[in-house]
């Protein structure tokens, strides 16, 4: 968002403009289906008036039923079992995509056919070729295209490459990312798409994704990737408690060393098999002239270096970012100790995306963000040739 | 909420059931009736059904004007500039008061007159015969009452309440408690309601009162004070850059000493003028056999400390407060590292409240809580009688 | 230290200078003497030439045979079972006194009428009689004399009080000082001079007065105080696993409300029940231009927040209190992560006396420091009549 | 060391053993050197009868005038310009070697010929020949030998080591491993030995060696690496201030994968060019039923987190290490809070050595994990092929 708008976003908000609405179609109603309702329904209530006021119309599930009950949950208007009739309907602007990542081809190639703008959750496509054809598609049909790498929106991870983009810290030198969680550490965790490559599973794939979404937000384009990955868990039952196994495609945990086109070096570290971490999506990055460090798990702080602070008085500022930083007077301007959690990325999310999509300003991260990031997780699951074996002399006997 | 009733909840989430729509009625459409509004409509799409539909219906300001811009904001059909309209309609159930404190008992005892029932922000009363006139007028009128003090909705608090209810550390000895911000600290920040005694105003009566109430909640009853204030600005211009100046009636600052019923040790330090904290509600209790710590500043951790951990591991744990705990459920149970924020504490205060209403069960905190709370107030602000001079022997001139 | 003479002792550290040597008797080897005997020893090695060189040259016990054990455990060339020798000795300029603390008053008596300069533990006396009389008589006998406070000596607590100095924070608002620990919880623990006041046991005599003494270093004189105690275990066993109990006659825990000269509000808590406390001596200060706060937890660290540091990147500032801060040149100057530890706060209180002996210079925390924390003490643990009584109205009965 | 030879020290820690006096010959007298003598004064003091005295005979350094000036700073009777002298003398039993690395070879070589045991700084040679070299001739000579990778010795480290060991987080799966600062960001720190890949320097070649030991220490054998580096400042001056400039031969900052021999994965990170980081040498370990967490800057603390914990209270322990952990009684038994620092460890490290001297028993690390983390890092520093280069298709131009 541009500062201007952002500006007069918040000096207009008395309440008497009376912005556009437009129809949502959600596909999906499951967990990240709902955080998607749940950020429309509270959006036009925060502190800023929205570009637009989303009205969410219909959602899609995989049967009647399911639909059925997805819209009374979510308190949604109608409800179809087939996704198709969203992205057909007349009163229909934009099209959320929220089904399994193995769907997103077939739904969003229709939503840019009947010119329907997309957002589009995250990985874009199952590898870089889909990505590329939902991007040309989205293109070639005039649409506005949204992939909802989130944490791009957490205020202090927009703060961060503020001060980056500013200067701040100088040249970026390191990128230090890891997405870790324990979810799946447990051998009894049931097969699912998170452990077939098809659907875009794996700790690479799926939480890596992420993390390398940010590397390009915070510090540029990647031109070569060297990784390793492991799965510690072959087979899985194909069930909770099921005596019946299945073969595990994917990698449980994942490590990549990446050369930025600038220079800097990164190394992202994703595994969902991490005991004790939840969603520590983290980074910290060394400049030349500062540093900068980033923990979801304390996603209201973010935590800066600055070299030409006096010598005495050097140390990390741990900013609690709020009212004065990116989105803080959206929320709750009058307490900047209230903070916000992972709902309030969709809010911005969606407060990005239908504010481009109204006032016709470029937005980020597109399709094309989503491709990228596909090519890099296809280059780093796909090519591992980089070992050099270790041959050292053996310990003598008498030891 | 009874176990009970919270396991049928979430067992029940298919979306198929019907709850009763229960009318809102919000009186004051500023800050804090904004947070309320956002809790009613996120309420609904949470991860469990509501035992009841809250549907906010109007919503009363100062004046027709700011009544419709509120409207308009908070996406309410009607709105008035009479808050009487809203204690009288038909359609309304519940009444919300987010007024300035000052107007809490008017609205109050019009509302219980009507039979309705009201969720009321904190401090109830202005003073605990205030608070006493509510609270029995609210008995006697049979209606439900809710005093908003949301912290103690926060999971971690929660979770730390029951630890100690379970006995997991043993009695309790000593409850340190916090509540400091900077808000205040600039002497050109000008006079407010929180610089008004007749307001509830001040750091102990404002802010203060939240600890008061966290330590009942978490300790028991209090029977003892002893207490100590401090003005640092005693007169502040009448309004931002005003050369006119008036008289500050409140304390920038305060300190307690509670004595509880069941012999526990109790110290409240309540700060305006404290840099670098911003909603540093917080507190350590030990016990017997081990400690809880907290920091609204971290709100989705609970630290734990427990003396029967083997001898090598103890220390405290730093518990992330999600699926397993108290409303953990509720948000986003896929992902225990989402986290919630300031928003979820009304969504659980709303969700309490509604569903004691229409299950008729009972529910706290309730009136007698926030008049519980106004009387410790009300002898920490007047009653300063404690100090012993120290009059120690002058050093040597020698030195 | 002055400035001019630790510049002075940095340059001229060329292993040159030929310092004088002073000769050290302790009185008392155990573990508080042996901590002052490794600071001895090491003392001289430190990356700055000391003003003098200690030699410990005999060691008191009890007996003959401890003290035998303690020469050879500590490397001194004589022990001695009548401490009374020790003072006696020509070769004896510095009497180091690390008694049990109801030894204190005779041993320094002796001491300064020997004409020794007088190290001495604290508390400095069992109360503030016996310390006045104390600190008349080294000044009497025209000796040096220092009280080991030696928490004003960790680094970052030194940089805390220069901050202050500079105004770094402004004029100081408030004190929040705490000292705890547990292991006094158990109640299986035996009776022990911490259990008796004629010892300056308790928690507010004992680890309180270190609270207290940083409160005065870092805000200045204390007028007047209110307190509370608790004591959790009344009655202990008279040794180890002994069926037989002994009355306790101190406090288990306390806090007190401390008003300052200047107008500053102070709150200490000092606890020995703490469970996961081990040596949490820590303060937060509030002036009004910033904040400092400090955990001997994490004693190479002080979080320092400022009100002038652009707006978007206020936040405390974790400092690594090393090179470029007070003592920083005088241990690794090379690496500023390598930290210090307790025994480097004695190293630094024997450099600061030593020093100050040496050069005629003055020097704090002294007896008279001393003195006035026990009249602080002695007025905390004496008066407590401060309380008011809560009686609040019943809740009604409908409930 | 052996929990039966450590339980039989502390017992016996009466002062009445007469220990066997070992000489020691300290070759270089400079930072790391003073830290020897430090460490070698205080070891006899501290709360455990070391295994053996270790007596300060004589000190080498460049010249003459050094050597006396470090005879004189370090408390040595001797000093010699030569150091060939040292592993000459009779008097000498062990040999410390503190020189620059590039002279390790020569010494070690020197000092086992002449039948000296040796403690040898890291790291052991400039490359994997020269180490190999000095562990064969000290094999062949039937010396005991060190090699000072001091962090295996930070008590909290050697706990977590314990907690591996002993199953407490099921078999390791990844290793996340950093040693972080700051000091070689600033362009104009002149050129120096950590320039020179001839005299072992470099980000990965200096700190790294350390990550490496600690991964092999905690996790295993290594099998095989990938790596990466980078340095920002190609060339330094010569000298501070100079207006020439040399190159610089070595990586400024560095990343591997490790593949260890039990499957683990492992990710090192190396700088001396990271804004904010003072002695950051940290880890992470993810085991199949748990997690450590360490990071030197809070080196008294050892994080663990345990899947066995219950559900509810499952978090990571932040576990003071101290009297009931490795080492624990020997500093400061009588307060788990007092700490220990860098000096600490090079005690301990002194600790074992001698100990498995006079009790003829094993010891590490030794020369042979000196050559293994040689072999290590020159696979690291001179391989580098791995990358796969990113070949995405451009954005379009219409965007």
């Amino acid at each position: 968002m541009t500062a201007r708008r952002e500006k007069a976003a918040v000096e207009a908000n008395t309440g008497a403009a009376e912005p556009r609405r437009l129809g949502i179609g959600l596909i999906g109603g499951g967990f990240i289906g709902r955080a998607h309702a749940i950020a429309l329904r509270s959006l036009p209530l925060q502190a800023f008036p929205p570009a637009a006021l989303p009205e969410l119309r219909v959602v899609a599930e995989a049967t009647p039923e399911l639909a059925g009950q997805a819209a009374r949950r979510l308190d949604i208007p109608d409800a179809t079992g087939r996704w198709e009739e969203v992205v057909e309907r007349d009163d229909v602007d934009v099209v959320a995509v929220a089904t399994p990542n193995s769907m997103h081809r077939d739904v969003v190639l229709a939503a840019v056919e009947h010119g329907k703008h997309v957002m589009c959750e995250k990985p874009l496509g199952v590898d870089a070729k889909e990505a590329l054809g939902m991007y040309r598609a989205a293109e070639a049909a005039g649409v506005r295209h949204y992939v909802a790498f989130n944490y791009r929106r957490v205020p202090a991870v927009t703060f961060a490459r503020q001060l980056i983009t500013e200067g701040r810290i100088g040249a970026v030198h390191a990128f230090r990312g890891k997405y870790l969680y324990g979810g799946n550490t447990d051998p009894s965790v049931p097969l699912g798409w998170r452990h077939r490559r098809s659907e875009a599973g794996g700790a690479l794939g799926d939480v890596g994704s992420h993390v390398v979404d940010l590397a390009r937000f915070l510090v540029g384009e990647i031109s070569e990737v060297t990784s390793a990955t492991r799965t510690w868990t072959p087979r899985r039952p194909l069930s909770p408690g099921s005596t019946e196994y299945g073969d595990v495609g994917t990698d449980d945990e994942g490590a990549m060393l990446l050369g930025f086109r600038n220079g800097a070096l990164g190394v992202v570290q994703a595994s969902t098999c991490a005991p004790g971490r939840y969603n520590n999506l983290s980074f910290e990055i060394n400049g030349e002239l500062g540093s900068v460090e980033f923990d979801f798990e304390r996603m209201n702080e973010l935590r800066v270096y600055l070299s030409d602070d006096p010598r005495q008085l050097q140390g990390f500022h741990t900013v609690r970012v709020a009212g004065a930083h990116p989105y803080g007077p959206f929320f709750y301007p009058e307490n900047d100790g209230f903070g916000v959690a992972f709902t309030e990325t969709k809010v911005i999310e969606w407060h990005e995306f239908l504010g481009a999509l109204v006032h016709g300003e470029p937005v980020q991260p597109d399709f094309y963000d989503g491709y990228v990031a596909n090519c890099i997780i296809d280059r780093a699951t796909s090519h591992q040739s980089g070992w050099v074996p270790i041959e050292e002399e053996p310990r003598e006997a008498s030891r």
